[in-house]
Order: C-alpha cells, then structure tokens, then sequence
C-alpha cells in the first residue's frame, strides 16, 4: 500500500454518543461523531480530513445535483465479544467503488485514502460499534461531483466522504415481491453494475408500485424481454429449486454483491450445487407449479439475507413453502458467525481494525 | 391557474451585474443576482422564496448525494429590441417537468410555483437578459431530495429551486459524431423520458470515448439492439434524406425536447415531409452511399440547433456534404426569430414578462 495522502483528524469535543438509543435505531438516521472527506481537484486527491460530522456548504449550481455524478458502496463494521472490531472483505468494496467510478466518468479514488481513512475513521468511533445480534456499525463511502455549473459534461472537482450509522437488522416484517414485466432498472451497456446513485432513483417509483399493491419490493428483470431475473432494489436473488441454488450471472446491468459473491463461496463449501446463469421467470414459474420451488431470498450487505415469502408475476401469484432448515438460515448465520468472529474465517474475508 | 403560494421576496444589496463580462461567458458558470426556493415538506409545498444567489447547507446523508433523486429543466429567456423579455413555451418544459418528477418518486411541483415563481424570478433579474445575437439567459429549474438518510427509499423531503445563468450559444466548433454501438443511455422501461440526474451520468464516460477518438458527442441507440437512432447527450437528433425529415418517435427512453416539438411544427409548415419514426442506422449509412443523406442535426435548448459534419459508426464514417440552404440553418433562423420576437408568433410560443 502507498501511503501518500496524510490524514488530519479534528476531533469532536462532545461525544453523541451518550445520548444515542442504540435499541431504537431507525436505519441510515443516526451517525458518529466523525466522517471522512477529501477533495479532488486539479488532478490530485486532498490531505484526507477525519472531522465532526456535519453539513457541508453547496452551491444550488453544484453538478452532482444537476447531472447526477454520484457513487457510494455500503459495507458494516461488527464487533466481537472481546471487543475487537472487524470489517468485511473491505478490499471488494473499495475494488468495486473504483468500477462505478470509472463509468462514471469520476477520478478513482486510491487505497490508502479509501482503505487507511476507513480504518482510521472506524476506529476512532469504534464505540459506536456494539456487540449484540444484528447490531453492527454501517459504513457508507460516498462520492459526488462539487464542481459549480449547469454545463453538462463530467465536473473537475469531486468529493470523497465517508459516514458511519449505528445499526439493527434492516428488514423486519415479512417480505414478498412482485416480478417487473414492464419497469426496468438498467440497460446493456448501461450503468446497472455500478453502484450510482442514479439507479435507485429510477427504481423508486415502479418499487412503489409494488407497494401500493401489498408487495414490500420489485424483483428486476431484463429491460430487454422481461423475462430473466435480474436482482431487487438493493438485493441480489437466489432461487432454490430442488436442492440447486441458482443466481443471475453478474452482468453490465447488476450489481455484483459482495454478499452475493461469499454465499456463492458458503453454499460450495457447504457441498451445495450453485449455478450462476441466465434464470427465466418461467422456470421459476414452473418450478413452483410441480412443487421444486424451495426457496427465494435476497442477499446484500444492509439485510444480510432475505427470505422471500411470495411473489407476484404478472396475474400469477406464488407461496413459498415454510422450510425447517432452510438454505437461507443456513447461510445467514454462517455468514454472520464469520462477521462477528464466532467461526474461523476460511477464506480471509474479515479484517481487522 | 391557482395562486395558493405566497412568494417571498428578498433582494440584493449588492447586484453583480456591473462586473459580468459578457463578452466572454462560459456556458453554466455565471449566475444571476437571484435564485428561487421553495421546499416540500409533509405533503405540501412552502412559500416561494426569492433570495440572493448562493450557496445551501446540507448534511453529507442527504439522500440526493446517494440514491439519485434529482431533475432539472433547461429553458431560456430572451429580450427583443423594445427590452421585452419572453419565455419560449415554458408550459411544456413544466409538463415535462413533472412527468420527470412522477417518474423519480418525486412530488409535483404546481403551476403557481414553477411558473409565476419563474416569472418573477427572471422579473427581477430581466437586466440579465441581454438583446444580441446568441444572448439570452439560461434558466435551470430543478428538484433534489433534502431528506437527510441513507435508507434506500424515496425522501420526504424536497427542494425545488431555480438558479438563472446568463448565456451566449453553446456549441462553438464542428460536431463530429460517434453512433453509439455497445454503451446506452436508456433502457425500455426506464427513465430515458424524463430529464433525470443519473441520465448525464451514465452518459459521460461514453461519452468520453467518443471524444478521445477525436469526435465530440456520441448519438445514442437503442440498449437492446443498437440498431436504432434515439438522441443525444443534449439534443434530440434530426436526420435529412433526401428532401425527407425524420427523427425518432419519442417513447420512454428519449427526452421529449420542445426544440424537437418546435422544429416539427416549423418544419410541417414549411411544407417539408416530416416523419417522426424508427429510423435504423442502416438506413443511415445507405443514404449515405447512395449520396442521399443530407443533413444530420441535433436540437436543443442549450444549442438550439447544431449541424454535424460527420459520423462513425463501427469502422464506417461519413463527412456530410455542406448544404447552401440547409434545413437546420432554415430552422435555427425561424426558431430564434420567433424566440427574440423578430417573427410573427403563429403557434403562440411566445410568453412575454
Ligand atoms: C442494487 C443492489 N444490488 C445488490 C446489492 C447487494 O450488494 P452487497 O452484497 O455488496 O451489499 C446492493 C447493495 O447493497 C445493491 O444496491
Ligand atoms: C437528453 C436530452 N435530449 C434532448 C434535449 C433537448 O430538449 P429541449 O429541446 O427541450 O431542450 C435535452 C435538453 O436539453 C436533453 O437533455
């Protein structure tokens, strides 16, 4: 690693923690008291700067809120019962938060302001990581264009930041889908595998759609025919049929999930046939009209994993049976055991603060 | 229309009009001494206010920095020789305003606030608005997301503003072209309508290649084949063969552009065969062969209407021929008369200050 950006840290003089209810956490609304920031400008990355979290000046000309030039990844930090704190295959983050930059049209941002800031930043708030089921700190690097102008064309300043959020299991409730046959979320040759901000925004309104329909989200399918699953909001899919568990291939229109990828990696170990390829909607279909339909969840970094209760697709509607030892427990908890050390970590995916 | 909205004035002590150069403008990068603001907040919207250009306070979670929630209009006023100052079919840019709005989750924004805080606004400042070839003054409307959070969901809170930026015409130069064969802007079923942030975006780094190959734009096709003609960054695209206009129907993935609308109208009633429809780049390049492609231009608010002097597609490229009376110079010259009320205003375009 190439340590050539300093980190300056201001530190805060009165600590939120205090007065911060750790079991009444609505998820992404409380933070630490710190966040990261460097500035790119003229060609090169800013002293990286660890200070109180708070608001920043804008103009109202500011491009990212004109042409949309906005990144972020979401990763967690989990704590041990001896108080060590850990993160998660942080490196595929940062890997895949350079890989939206670069469609983006916005400078990548190095390993040491990226991967030593967050470091720095999470252990000096490292009290806002809690030990306890589901409790974890989120962590959200984020970058925006902070040029000044309407014209449209790349900015010649950017912001990168990081924020920290105290949080709780994310979906509680149960959850069922509805499959999209004529919204979608991202074209070949689009922006799909990054993750830009840009992207939910466009998946908002068919997703309420759902919702004013009983269904909690939308499962995407290609834009082009409608009929291959693709991924949900911030989700990807599995779909259990028999005992095989299959997932879309990462492709130019989805995300490829860091949670995705590691129960792909369980699921092998565990002896499990995994197969990543194009799933249509009709075999899904057909699966759960003769009774091979075992399961459907999705898997991301905020939820974990999500058992899929039912879905919808067009007029036909679907389910899901009750498992005793359901692939997806199975896999939540292996991966949550590894998480929080309470499993030995095979494939080196935690790191230590 | 129904005046429910108070609007707040609060004026400049100092204006910044004396020391603007207007000789040497940059597109984008001077703003007026005034912008608009008004805020949407528990289902309504706030009183108008118009205050001194400047800058905004927001906190780093607030959710248009990370899921996208932005959209704008481009639309521009002009003065005639008798200092009146005009909007040019400023209703149509409102519409679509709004269609962007539904389509991004966002709330609407009613007629008395766009429109009568939009006049106002450019009252106020209507010594912005110069007379003089290519002089006018850029209007940028636009709405992000205010709500502090990184939950994934649409905000509940949001700005719409308007910030106003003297202009001289925005292309200078020869545009030469690239027609897009692997990268896309849109997908069937997305937000290609609309004039969404995340839209630009996702059109830079394509674009980018374009002009590192030495071209200056890249002319979208369709995501799922790429064998059809949509539009451009910034333009809707016009194709002449023969004594034949033609230019892609609008549909969910092209901006419908009153530029486009108007040229249409200007067009039919100057009696020239115009059709809105599919048309391949196949068709392209063989009336290229067979020296029946004339012309090939973009329109737009910001540029109004900009020939281009050539194309590639694959291997293949084309310079077009140069034109003594060419449609797109007939066009720009009907337009920017009725704009600058130099014309007789047939169709009613025209909304005087
Ligand atoms: C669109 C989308 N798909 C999938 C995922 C899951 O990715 P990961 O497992 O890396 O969190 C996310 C992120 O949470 C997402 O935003
Ligand atoms: C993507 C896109 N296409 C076309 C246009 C042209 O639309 P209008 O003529 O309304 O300016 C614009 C806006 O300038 C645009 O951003």
């Amino acid at each position: 690693m190439n340590h050539t950006h300093q980190i300056a840290i201001d530190k805060v003089r009165n600590s939120k923690l205090d007065s911060t209810d750790f079991e009444n956490l609505t998820f992404g609304k409380t933070f630490t008291d710190h966040m990261l920031e460097c500035t790119w400008k003229d060609g090169s990355w800013s002293t990286v700067e660890i200070k109180p979290y708070g608001p920043i000046m804008v103009e109202p000309s500011c491009k990212v809120f004109h042409y949309g030039q906005a990144i972020f990844e979401g990763m967690k930090a989990f704590k041990d019962e001896n108080d060590d704190v850990f993160l998660f295959r942080p490196e595929d983050n940062w890997i895949r938060f350079n890989a939206s930059a670069k469609r983006l049209a916005m400078p990548e941002v190095p390993e040491d302001v990226f991967m030593d800031g967050l470091k720095e930043l999470v252990n000096l708030d490292r009290d806002w990581v809690r030990h306890g089921d589901g409790l974890s700190l989120y962590l959200r690097p984020f970058m925006i264009a902070s040029e000044n102008g309407v014209a449209a064309a790349p900015a010649t300043e950017y912001k990168f930041m990081i924020v920290m959020s105290p949080a709780r299991s994310y979906y509680r409730g149960d959850v069922r889908v509805v499959i999209a046959t004529e919204y979608s979320r991202a074209a070949d040759g689009g922006i799909g595998y990054a993750k830009a901000a840009g992207n939910y925004a466009a998946s908002f309104y068919p997703n309420s759609l759902a919702i004013q329909e009983g269904y909690q989200q939308i499962i995407w399918t290609d834009a082009a025919t409608h009929e291959y699953l693709e991924e949900a909001g911030t989700m990807n899919i599995f779909v259990r049929i028999g005992d095989k568990l299959l997932t879309a291939p990462h492709n130019d229109r989805i995300l490829n999930g860091v949670t995705r990828r590691s129960i792909i990696q369980i699921a092998k170990d565990m002896g499990i046939d995994v197969e990543e390829r194009r799933v249509s909607i009709n075999e899904i279909n057909e699966a759960a009209k003769n009774g091979e339909l075992k399961e459907l969840f999705g898997s991301g970094t905020a939820a974990v994993v999500v058992p899929i209760k039912g879905y919808k697709h067009h007029d036909y509607t679907f389910e899901l049976p009750e498992l005793e030892n359901s692939y997806s427990n199975q896999f939540k908890k292996a991966l949550v055991d590894i998480q929080y050390n309470r499993a030995p970590d095979q494939h080196g995916w935690r790191v230590k603060i």
